[in-house]
């Protein structure tokens, strides 16, 4: 059985996606349409987002989940109109919010504001950054770095620094570890004066070669045995030398990202 | 005055960041030190963080505001003697959402499930797309790709592209758009087929050399006069092309992200 599930916001829709979401994972069963109807910054929009809810719930003949972080109060009574179940965090829990803050909400007070992105500049600086220093091409600003991940190609270094910079602002660098830097399993020169900047990754043998075939088939750099050979020699390089590290295979870039930051003390650079 | 906000998960903790930072944005006047607690997936480490928000609630005379999207019943029962005021959307939420579905949760029938990201290989492509694909250097790529922006050097074309790809796995391509593209006001050659793909990026000029001039400064290329006459040639070429375009100033990366699928149409990929 299909539902429909609505995410509307009067922003990006980024914040109801993520809270419709975590929700909806719960009923592992039950297949979801999901729609994103974000910017519905009007009464005239939210009318006509609300036709269009009930056109589809009358389709499917069940009513539809509707998740709403709209934040104007005109605009949710048109919202409220719609054909469906409505999962409403302002309304859920602003109430409760303002008792124990002892102040009323800019929403009850009709002034809205939607969380801002002060950080704007230092999260493109931060993106540039990590694409200026990606791949070890270049290690001159390491001495500015927040962190430089370390690991064999293709881990998940460079996704990993650039979510890294694009969700908290953080400088991120990255460094692949050859089979020339591991030859006597010391750590390369360059790297010696950041050691206590390192994070290492490393990746389960087989997947790695599942990746690695995807870029050059058939090759020497995508066997199984070249594969094992250097995540052996990586991992034994991080243990001897005291290098934090942890496995990328079967983890989220989110994932990998939040959890270098819980194990290295890095500060979230949080948007708010 | 200043009040803890603590954003607890068994996960990464984005989702209750995310929750929890668009209701604080309601309180505009108060300061919230913000500590995210993620990976809290045993009773020791739930009993570890209520001694945390304990000892801080009583340091800061003031009860703490707790942001829950723990799943795990016993953990959340841990969670729930801390002293402080909890929001929890699992708790407020599901009970509801059962109903509507007629079906128990996950969560309900003791098997907990988290968002899980099925899409994790076409968002590591998409990535690896915007980084092969940026600043115009190839175009061969252009024919698979989902969107191609086109702007001036630093209107914000890079991590708009790379955000698409990390959040939605989006295949963006970048191209940039220079005095001589723009000699006679037409589309250069190369972006000539993939007419129906190309998305203008614009920005204030102030803005543009404000940012060019962190970049090179006191150059003719950051020069107010420069980026003035820049930004009416390309806004002109886009109106007489019938480019879609969308400003960037005071937009974050997010917000310009999703103004661009909601006007091209182009489908999330959402990580479900």
């Amino acid at each position: 059985m299909k539902r429909y599930a609505y995410f509307i916001s009067d922003g990006t829709g980024i914040t109801a996606e993520m809270l419709g979401n975590s929700l909806l994972a719960q009923f592992e069963k039950i297949e979801f349409e999901r729609v994103t109807l974000p910017y519905i910054d009007s009464v005239t929009k939210a009318e006509q987002a609300v036709a269009l809810i009930n056109a589809d719930s009358r389709k499917s003949g069940q009513p539809a989940i509707i998740f709403d972080t709209v934040i104007d109060k005109t605009i949710r009574q048109v919202i409220d109109s719609a054909e469906g179940l409505k999962i409403d965090i302002f309304d859920a829990f602003l109430k409760p919010l303002e008792q124990a803050l002892e102040v009323e909400s800019s929403y009850s007070v009709g002034m809205s504001h939607s969380a801002k992105n002060t950080s704007y500049l230092s999260r493109i600086d931060a993106v540039n950054f990590a694409l200026d220093n990606d791949d070890g091409a270049r290690t001159r600003h390491y001495k500015t770095a927040d962190v430089i991940l370390v690991g064999v190609s293709r881990c998940g270094k460079t996704p990993t620094c650039l979510y890294l910079a694009m969700q908290y602002g953080i400088k991120a660098a990255n460094y692949p570890l050859t089979e020339e830097d591991m030859a006597d399993l010391r750590l390369p020169k360059s790297l010696e004066p950041y050691r206590s900047k390192l994070f290492g990754l490393t990746i389960d043998p087989d997947r790695l070669s599942v990746i690695r075939n995807e870029r050059r088939a058939n090759s020497r750099y995508s066997s199984l045995k070249q594969c094992y050979h250097e995540v052996d020699e990586v991992e034994t390089l991080y243990q001897r030398e005291q290098i934090p590290f942890i496995s990328t295979t079967d983890k989220s870039i989110e994932e990998i990202s939040t959890r270098i930051l819980a194990e290295t003390g890095l500060q979230r650079r949080l948007r708010s």
